[in-house]
């Protein structure tokens, strides 16, 4: 029989198949398709994308030029814009504001062909110390009460560009999922005393079987209550609210490269490269001290379609328990 | 410059490309094979399928023959079992309980090539009556809290098999996004002592701009707020806190069959026939009389792969705007 397991921070429900489990070739394959005509991401190219914000660069190389490792710029069609103001109104029982926010495009490394799993734990820090900083200097922005760092990767993840990126968008409230999560560990804290996140690693580490993999400072395993198969979620083990506050310079963040590198290539093992967003949970800049929340990055592999059942509901059913999961990225080598 | 639109029920925020409406041609365009090998839906096989639970048929045929016009059978994967009791029960700072519930298959017509535009209103009304049918009799099993039915049309929307059907799921609890609903449906009928459904029919039949149909007794327009391009729900215009208590006889249904198969016709020709879910609100069965809560359906195409941002946040980047979508859908004869 399936369980129902509750997700004890934001109160949702899950339909867990722990009986049957799907056969992972069940499983959606992602088509990666080879590359083909000019990538606008690539070294020679920068005069094709809008001018970098930010970038870290080798020696002696100029602004939107080659020489690059890790390269900030707007996106070019962005979801919200940085200039003019909120100018909130009503219309009827409706309540609306102007699209203002910031949305960049992070791309990850010049390497068309490289992920993270490819990379070197050197370079996938630098993307992580990447994030920070462009996060740090967004929060200056009064505008901006909320910062989110993700990456769709593969088609079937709303990934359009192949070559390796990562996403920003600055928003000018704290988004719905954000604060449920914000709320819900509030209201264990107050029950409790504790930060919810740091019970659950505490809770993971002892029962052991939904551990992927750990390091000195960071725990990866796939929560009780996942909303996709394989959905694992990295935490670091000390009680931080936010990645982009501790993350002052780029020498913190081995651990977390490693970690990322090493969750990231387990899955793509396992599941035959599959598509996948990762999502930075960070509180929002007024509560970057917060004892009751915890930052951490959940990945989610898309290897099913969302049906109407789960829109309706919010409930999702998971074919392939966490458990098992977690087992079968344990023994990748 | 977009426009962010706060959903009043929901609280939720959304980004409407209300500039830049993408080109209808950019949307994702469903693939439908042609049908291949046995279809176990179809006339002659329903001895391949779970005994039937219930079915509309013509005078002296058997129950599992052939000569039925909708059939109901339970799932045969079903992502809950009915016989067993919950058993609720902690692990840690967990909470889970048995996979109790019911998960039935309304197989909507014999034909295999008629979807509801195809089908007659007669026919769709019986589709709806069958609904209401089987969510009366499961809300007398008292482990029951709410029953969700909903269609998946299309393999980018989850369906797995391609013969006309529907699914009903019985659940021990309020699921997570209908209890969403139904509160923020309350706190407006505290605050202003009307329901919000109510007022934004009002709203809407005033500003005519998302409008897509109406008869009657029902309205169809674009949310103000969606999360999908050309997002559509279906209202009636009465107050009703439920569709299965009010539909005690199937001539009741008659224009909700109508503006059912209006809808979906439209979309389908303005569309290139996408796929999409539609999902029915209710309110649970100890609400069924509720004066803020009002039933209604929604249909979500699915146009544009949910991405990162979507999953982190809760918004919606919706790239063609509910005023345009409702116009488009207008125009179609």
């Amino acid at each position: 029989m399936a369980e129902l397991r509750r997700d004890p921070i934001l109160g949702r429900w899950g339909i867990i198949n722990t009986d049957n489990p799907v056969n992972l070739d069940d499983f959606e394959k992602e088509q990666h398709e080879p590359k083909k005509g000019l990538c606008v991401f690539c070294y020679g190219n920068e005069d094709k994308t809008p001018i970098e914000i930010e970038a870290f660069r080798l020696a002696d190389t100029k602004p939107n030029t080659p020489g690059w490792t890790v390269r900030v710029i707007p996106n070019k069609f962005p979801a919200l814009q940085i200039e003019g103001s909120l100018d909130k109104r009503g219309l009827g029982i409706f309540d609306l504001s102007n699209g203002i926010g910031a949305h960049e495009v992070i791309v990850d490394t010049p390497y068309h062909d490289k992920n993270i799993p490819e990379l070197e734990i050197t370079e996938v820090r630098d993307i992580l110390y990447m994030y920070s900083r462009r996060a740090m200097d967004l929060i200056k922005d009064k505008r901006f009460k909320y910062i989110m760092i993700f990456k769709n990767y593969g088609s079937s993840a709303g990934a359009s560009l192949e070559h390796p990126h990562s996403q920003l968008i600055a928003l000018p409230m704290v988004p719905k999922n954000a604060s449920e999560e914000l709320y819900g560990a509030q209201k264990y804290f107050e029950f409790r005393g504790r930060c919810i996140f740091c019970d659950m690693i505490s809770q993971e580490r002892k029962e052991k079987k939904r551990i992927v993999f750990e390091n000195d400072d960071y725990v990866a395993f796939c929560p009780f209550v996942p909303r996709f198969s394989f959905e694992t979620w990295i935490l670091p083990k000390k009680h931080h609210a936010s990645l982009y506050k501790f993350a002052d310079s780029a020498d913190k963040l081995d651990g977390l490269a490693l970690i990322l590198k090493e969750v990231l290539s387990r899955l793509k093992i396992c599941l035959q490269d599959p598509a996948y967003n990762y999502i930075i949970h960070c509180a929002p800049s007024y509560l970057m001290d917060s004892v009751s929340y915890h930052w951490h990055i959940e990945i989610i592999p898309k290897l099913t379609r969302v049906a109407g059942f789960e829109w309706g509901t919010g409930f999702y059913i998971v074919s392939f328990p966490p458990e098992l999961s977690a087992a079968k990225l344990r023994e990748i080598k």
